[in-house]
């Protein structure tokens, strides 16, 4: 399976440390070595890399660690093809501009039988079905809204289109414009919200600790969404089956939930998307 | 001025040589100290860098430096800001899909009162008169073929679009679909056609020379695009005041130029690019 990483915050704010947990499970602890990418808003622009060398040993993610970026919101994904040949083409996190803003997407999972009619402000340039979703859902928002519509009609229209799309197979998603960050789990997704009283935190996959409160703000909210919990000290929250937030500043402003929801065990999680012919 | 760099070749073809003199300007041997891009076609993904910090020490251009990423189609801006404020939303190169492909642009010059109406399907993410022209040329391209058209419709629309932004102002841009690479002069650009029998090249900017005899094949042709010559010991054609040429796998495939060619000297280039209140 391939792994999303998103971060949502409500001041500019360092990603290395989960990135680094991340990006170790490129190749190192865990098996997604085809590739990933990281999308970083600044202000209005995007700052994108995109890898097809393992993020374990990129050189792009030394970059990424070694720059330090500080960001409001960040959409990263570490590929393991499993649909769509390796290509950069293919690499998410994928890029659009609609209403006169960029938005960044990735996708987790695999849709069957997706194939929506060609757009007409929106196409796939690669072959995935990920980036036929994307294409989909602002194609879609943009023939209903011609300008950016309010909080509440945007979220409701992200979430009837993700409800269609995911009847194809699953649809674990992170996607941003910059302001509101989206996160919709078919299977395995986490969250944590960081605030004051700010603690530490200790990597799962590298022997690696931080100390939030030292390099943080008594203001400061950091939301972090992840496929598996990145850190082994903290509670993290899982995402039901179906279940659809948007993040703003830390955040999470709206939700839709199912009735009856349903939390998947991880192991379970990794069976069914071995099951659907996504790798784990 | 800002600098403009482009290449267009019949094979995968790494820009570092170039890229090498290039980016000195960006801080060293010349005074583009506001931030660069580079943008580089792999298949149909592009692979895009931006930078806020001068080019000459810039770590992305480091990594691009060491990654000797191969390319046919490469687009870069060294900027020296005079419109819009400093950020990433405003560096070149700017890239947006059409037709299922990614375009690259980037500009250097000045439109004085362009301001088109907000297009339908591409709008301006920041805030510069670049980005305004690159979106304007892409929504009438986009309204005036559903699909893309072959090879001289799209250079016919390309050079009216032109010849009606350039009464605005200077100018100067290069422009590529990863196939076709496009080169507009409203003062100086200039361009060299690389094919055997290859000889040694030496930097202008740097104590750097190149023999490609060693790094080709006898059947490459690569053209490089650049606002100055970046080497001292080749002939490199200057393109004429309001010419605009398209490259495709190394060749000139097509041309405008008018009836009177004129060629701006480098000095009087840069004087009237000062005078227009483009820094140089």
């Amino acid at each position: 399976m391939c792994q999303l990483l998103g971060m949502n915050c409500n001041t500019p704010t360092d990603i290395v440390f989960s990135f680094e947990g991340f990006r170790r499970r490129g190749g190192l602890t865990d098996h997604h070595a085809d590739g990933f990418g990281i999308g970083f808003f600044e202000g209005r622009g995007v700052r994108l890399f995109h890898d097809d060398k393992p993020s374990a040993d990129s050189p792009v993610a030394d970059l990424v660690k070694a720059y330090q970026i500080k960001s409001e919101n960040v959409v990263a994904h570490i590929r393991k093809a499993t649909q769509g040949q390796t290509s950069l083409a293919n690499t998410h996190p994928f890029m659009r501009e609609m209403w006169g803003g960029y938005w960044l997407f990735a996708h987790n999972g695999h849709l069957k039988n997706f194939a929506p009619e060609q757009g007409g402000f929106y196409r796939a340039v690669g072959s995935t079905d990920s980036e036929r979703a994307f294409c989909h859902i602002l194609e879609q928002l943009r023939r209903r809204f011609c300008e950016r519509p309010d909080e509440h009609a945007l979220f409701d229209a992200v979430a009837d289109l993700t409800a269609a799309i995911r009847t194809h197979g699953l649809f674990n998603f992170v996607m941003s414009d910059g302001e509101y960050l989206f996160a919709h789990a078919s299977t395995l997704l986490h969250y944590i919200v960081r605030k004051a009283p700010f603690g530490e935190a200790h990597l799962i996959d590298d022997d690696v600790k931080v100390d939030f409160a030292a390099v943080t703000t008594p203001n400061d909210k950091v939301a972090v969404i992840a496929t598996l919990p990145l850190t082994g000290n903290e509670i993290w929250q899982q995402l039901a089956v179906n279940e659809l937030v948007m993040f703003r500043r830390g955040d999470i402003v709206r939700r839709r939930l199912p009735e009856n929801p349903v939390y998947m065990p991880v192991e379970e999680g990794l069976a069914v998307a071995r099951a659907a012919g996504v790798s784990v």
